[in-house]
């Protein structure tokens, strides 16, 4: 399937803060007709045609023909752009194939990468002469309502559509999936004087043409400065996983998410962060070695938020590799390590007790094996384990690494190494045989 | 789909060897017809029709309804089974169902579980007036080719069958996908006098019907004292995972084999095997730090060996627990755990050396990264990491488990501890570092 991306209006009210064209403007180290793009890319789509008018040259220098994204783009100029986004839309029909399904959406429009793959895997049920409209009717959540389509629906499909709306239960997300007969009605509408796409749209609801999907995820039509911001926000809160502990639910994300907003627009690679945070720990280590509590467990805290920075800058910025997945989850159990030799290290040189040694190697231990059941358990059971959901009342149980290094922190600026050691000994390994438990009293 | 299991003969040639029926004879633990029931509820059959003649009694009796299986049998009787197998497998004819299509197989044929996994994946090809034979082509590597079924085959078609074929290019396996035309050629050929399946299948060979799938993984007859010893072997070797590492591979799997067909007739069931592996090990421990380091190598090296036996039987026995394989290797990491600090134990006590805590601390963090890296690779890549394949020439390297408790045990049998545990703790991370780079280096 191939999407049609419309990037030809002036986007007047953003362009007193940018110095460029609207789908060009930069959101979170992505231009926004960029961000479309790669997450549609996600989806499996690989082939593009963007629709330009006001701003083509500069559209085209900036994307090219899609190499650096990975893609192919073609371009459609509409000079009459100027007329309203109808016009645009249609001058698709130029490049239209036969019986084609294709994805159609406004490029200013910013999605959650989930939405679009909801939107999409219902791409296949989509008959010949039907319109696919995504809508929101979580009417308290949309941003900027009076901005919006809104669309009158019954039993899924839309009646009417206008921005004047009185009578509505949903608004339009500015995102289709068409066929040949959107473009035949975008031609009668044209043809009648009606210039906008929501004309057209109106006049297959009124054949009820116009299924509904409706979405549960968030999205923005950026107009102005304010929805640019909304956007942002939107954005960086889509960046926590499910699989999250509570101490980074809590505490870490409201750290990693502003630290992401800063090196979103840098050239920094989830691995350059990911090896930060391991330097990080390593550090925490070293001080707590030189008898330095409150630095290490100081660093060691910003190593745990760290963690989280090069997951969210990787889905973020569409940077995913397996390399990275790997590669940070091997690190972060050095970085375990080498901070539990440092506390252990510390111990044993200011007191000499064997039970220094004898907590250290439990702790040394128990470090790994939540990562270790945790990723057996995703083997085994085909899916991933959530504390949030597995761990039952054990999730506010420090004992995943948010957890784990929290109590380091606090270990470190308490100036209570042995206490923290203990604590992390006892509880690594109590958790892993009471998830064990679970697993058999639920298998 | 249903499956129809014809276990109507008389089995003379085994009767001398065993006081029950010949579905009903012990192979490894389940009985004949019981293995063919369980390996067919793997590929997700749960309906079976058991044709009697002979020992009619004492096959319901054995099977009941199926409920000890987690199935649900039916049962057909032919008071006429010395006639032919043409007329058992014909009394399926009571009880088919319109366009059905049923899996026909001898109960005392002994197949791979892959070998089903794979005739079964065809089923759903297989045309209305189609029968789908399972056919050996491998001639050379086929048991007692004298007392198989010849097929000649054209373009994986059949064109005749019989045990006297002078020209054939494969065998039959006993193994059949059916619909109703194979009850139709039953009753014309049982009408014509030849009471015998294969008289049935030339008919439709004849006609061009009888499709063939070449199989790939072993199967037995099992007629005689001969062919169930065969049958035995062929099983225990389709025992090795192709995950083993070297080490497993060529040493422990000769024990561990003779273990498991030791173990298999028993109630002895997998997960007490992991939990007596895991006490090896601990015994392993115990004798490092009493400075018996002979006995603790030989231990340790008897827990890797009884570390195989587990998955053995569970595989051999339908007895796969996903709280058994989570338990498994979890507790193999508090074996590799105890049997480092008893060994860092024993050396520090003798010597005093801070290298001992060192290399201590090196081979403890070590231990667990092999199948860190290996479940994240798979989680992550969504393929199994297999040694022989993701690890080239390093797949040679002693640091998969089988390969560390190998060098625990020469360090224990040659009385050098503190090399093995340098040994363990450079091999154990240089492992994982080399791994992170061919990650890097194919992804």
């Amino acid at each position: 399937m191939r999407a049609v991306l419309l990037a030809a209006g002036e986007g007047k009210r953003l362009r007193p803060f940018f110095d460029r064209p609207k789908p060009l403007v930069p959101l979170l180290g992505l231009a926004l007709i960029e961000r479309n793009i790669l997450a549609l890319k996600e989806c499996g789509i690989n082939e593009f045609v963007v629709v330009t008018g006001c701003y083509s040259a500069e559209l085209r220098d900036y994307l090219g023909k899609g190499e650096r994204l990975g893609v192919s783009i073609d371009y459609l100029h509409n000079p009459d752009w100027k007329l309203g986004n109808g016009v645009s839309a249609y001058t698709f029909h130029q490049d239209y194939r036969r019986d084609e399904k294709f994805v159609l959406l406004m490029s200013d429009h910013v999605f959650e990468p989930d939405l679009l793959k909801a939107f999409l895997a219902e791409a296949e049920n989509v008959k010949q002469d039907e319109l696919l409209l995504a809508a929101d009717s979580r009417l308290e959540a949309v941003y900027d309502l009076d901005e919006c389509t809104k669309v009158k629906t019954r039993n899924n499909y839309a009646v009417r559509l206008g921005k004047g709306l009185d009578d509505f239960d949903a608004v339009d997300c500015g995102l289709f999936i068409g066929t040949g007969s959107l473009l035949e009605a975008l031609s009668s509408s044209i043809a009648g004087g009606a210039y906008a796409l929501t004309d057209a749209v109106n006049l297959m609801a009124a054949q009820g043409m116009v299924k509904l999907h409706f979405v549960q995820n968030s999205w923005i039509d950026v107009d102005d400065h304010q929805s640019f911001k909304q956007a942002e926000k939107v954005l960086l809160k889509s960046l926590v996983p499910a699989k999250d502990g509570f101490i980074s639910r809590t505490f870490n994300r409201r750290f990693s998410l502003r630290i992401t907003r800063l090196l979103a627009p840098t050239a920094v690679t989830p691995n350059m962060v990911t090896i930060l945070s391991f330097l990080t720990a390593a550090a925490a280590a070293v001080s707590f070695a030189l008898t330095q509590p409150f630095l290490g467990g100081v660093l060691a805290q910003l190593a745990s938020i760290l963690d989280g920075v090069d997951g969210e800058i990787s889905r973020l910025k569409f940077l995913r590799s397996r390399f990275g997945e790997i590669l940070d989850s091997i690190l972060d159990r050095y970085g375990d390590y080498l901070i539990v030799i440092g506390m252990v290290y510390s111990w044993y040189c200011a007191t000499g007790h064997t039970t220094a040694l004898v907590a250290g190697a439990a702790a040394l231990t128990g470090m790994p094996m939540s990562m270790l059941f945790k990723e057996k358990f995703q083997n085994v059971l085909g899916q991933p384990f959530t504390p949030e959901i597995h761990d039952g009342i054990m999730r506010y149980f420090p004992a995943n690494r948010d957890g784990r290094l929290f109590i380091i922190m606090l270990g470190g600026i308490l100036n209570l190494l042995p206490a923290a050691l203990v604590l992390l000994a006892v509880g690594t390994h109590l958790q892993t045989f009471i998830r064990l438990y679970n697993v058999r009293k639920s298998n």
